[in-house]
């Protein structure tokens, strides 16, 4: 028998381990530097290293840290009182017509000043972290304005080294037209395109732009002008589509190469032909969304996955159209409304959210190479996961191989 | 200025106080006895009282504890592989017919010892409290068998005193006919009405029955027999009916003085108008089970409160047909699916349970003279009350005026 190798952390007496592509029996991890270096039965891997430290998974699952691909933290309040008005019948659209919907979140943000808006940021991030996200993508959009697309932006950053989440920010400036601006569009979207853009690009405050193509947002010219220009700064894009109406906006996304549409609630025959032929550009699942504001159509997620389109899954967390911080919760939404299975919902909220992020070769495995993100989960097996709602299984969440919570 | 009383607890600096009668603004609650004796104004309560202890609720809300009037928490396994076969197409009663469904949770609960059967049920009760229900109803119905129902009922006191959950017992032994009694169901119900339901009764473990009148469950005839037999026993009434199939079941739980009649997804017009005649029959709403089960159809909650008909809503958290213990969720639900407003969910899961079991005198609400079981929330004000999903906002629970959580 050879010597040892040392190393950070061993965890054992998993009662399985969810999110690895070989089948074989493991119920330890051993963790080195930050890093998965190696899976399987705890006693063999003793043999073979010898660990600072030992933690005891007690039966339950380990989980590769879950990664929300599509969040909008970045809010100074909840929207609770438009839930009943829509309880009466008003919908989404109508209510962002009267200056409701994100025209009060825009409001309610500007009149946020950066240090408290940070301590939000946090706070959501924490709620994140505690339901087992350990990294996100996360938009600005409710500041519409220089000044407070840039505060918006520096808020993640500073909401992330706080916290510990892994964020990775998009600028949402797309979101929609300001109500200052709506008589002349051209003069918000001039305003993004030469001086918003180009100083987020020159601060690194974003490493994507995403656009809400729709009715009542933005139309289909002005979201290309925008995503071409995002672009050309060399920014990814995403890109919000096909929610209430289809205007071509997935089509569009897959022409400029965005790395991820997501909505499609109402996604044509042709956009579908599209995701599946350009082959690269994400379909970003949003199941709980049409729960919370009554929609009838679900995105066409069992279709989506027989093309072959690459998917994630998240939970649109925001202050008006889905107020919940919980991948689980919205797994759980997509093993209910879409029809997917433990499995399928899993890879839309771990390696298929990393693929979507340009992270699938560190992130959303639990695979030596891997970064050590994971969870120990009360949860009885995989079929299990996304069974249970409302409730929350992550008992601790480690990132990089230091537990955080 | 008189002397001032003594008295436990005073607890200070909610942001407000929902489950009151009274519209005043009060931030505090004075405690004594494990009663609620004042709310008020901190300030002005401290003239009055002198506390030997002081709780700052540092603008939490402050809420009764909730009261979950339907769960079934006596069981040993969850029936998460069911969940995909439904993705898949197949309907309850059909997993049902195979085998599965209930049947299964029968097989799993006989095959469970009772030791380890408390331990699991203490487990759910738990959880329940994390979520805020102080007080709950918890049925058998698991068991259908003598000594299996018995089991079940034993367990439910035995996980009660371990939790300081307030359980109040059903025996549902007319959940199902038992696979090995299908061929002559009127064996099984000559055991249920001449051994058990007397031997519950002499051991005083459950103060109501329950029936679950459906095709493949009881039919209206066993039902009554079921019924009749409870009641000259001096058991409550309570009933599952009109859940997929309007059977009469719940005209049949007026005529007999049932305390409550649940699901109502299909309720017809008769049995609506036999509610609000009767006007003493509670509709047990239960909104997240037809969002677990993919049913299009919901209890026509708002014409029920037209109607003037007492309503609860509830979780029925059980192994397969709603897997959350958590009553925030089904407010969630009952918002969203009943298009109830904030207010008439949180009646729902506090005064109106309390009455449906016959505790409206003590429960339900933060008044003087009421128990003091509240809790202490993360919400921002009362529109927030089942606002977000998957998430818990309770920070702290008591029972009696005594912090269990």
């Amino acid at each position: 028998m050879g010597e040892r190798g040392n190393c950070e952390t061993l965890v054992h007496g998993a009662g399985g381990i969810l999110g690895q592509a070989s089948q074989a029996r493991a119920d330890a991890v051993v963790v080195d530097h930050g890093q998965v270096v190696a899976l399987g039965v705890a006693d063999e891997l003793r043999r073979e290293w010898r660990p600072r430290e030992e933690i005891d998974a007690a039966g339950l699952l380990l989980l590769p840290g879950l990664i929300d691909a599509h969040t909008h933290p970045v809010f100074a309040r909840g929207r609770a009182e438009e839930f009943d008005w829509r309880g009466q019948g008003m919908d989404y659209l109508e209510i962002a017509a009267r200056g409701g919907g994100i025209h009060a979140s825009v409001a309610a943000l500007r009149a946020c000043d950066e240090a408290e808006l940070v301590d939000k940021v946090a706070a959501h991030f924490r709620r994140m972290l505690a339901h087992g996200t350990t990294t996100c993508e996360a938009k600005s959009g409710y500041g519409l304005s220089l000044e407070d697309e840039l505060k918006s932006l520096r808020a993640i950053r500073a909401a992330a080294e706080r916290t510990g989440m892994q964020a990775h920010a998009t600028c949402l400036a797309g979101h929609m037209i300001p109500l200052e601006h709506q008589e002349r569009p051209e003069h918000y979207l001039d305003m993004v395109c030469e001086e918003l853009l180009p100083e987020v690009r020159r601060q690194d405050l974003a490493r994507a732009v995403d656009v809400f193509i729709e009715a009542g947002a933005l139309d289909l010219a002005q979201a290309r002008r925008y995503l071409e220009r995002g672009r050309e700064l060399g920014f990814a894009l995403r890109v919000h589509a096909d929610q209430f109406h289809d205007l071509g906006g997935t089509e569009l996304a897959v022409q400029l190469g965005a790395e991820s549409v997501d909505h499609l609630e109402v996604l044509s025959d042709a956009g579908l032909e599209a995701l599946a032929l350009g082959g690269r550009t994400y379909a970003g699942l949003l199941p709980a969304v049409p729960h919370f504001l009554r929609q009838k159509t679900d995105a066409p997620a069992r279709r989506l996955l027989q093309a072959g389109v690459p998917y994630f899954i998240a939970t649109d967390f925001n202050p008006g159209s889905c107020y919940t911080p919980s991948l689980f919760e919205a797994a759980h939404f997509a093993r209910v409304r879409l029809c997917l299975s433990a499995a399928e919902a899993l890879h839309g909220v771990t390696a298929g959210a990393a693929g979507s992020l340009g992270l699938g070769a560190h992130k959303g495995r639990l695979e030596p190479g891997y970064d050590a993100d994971f969870l120990l989960c009360d949860l009885a097996d995989v079929h299990h996961f996304g069974y249970g709602f409302g409730d929350n299984p992550v008992r601790q969440v480690f990132v990089g191989g230091q537990r955080i919570r």
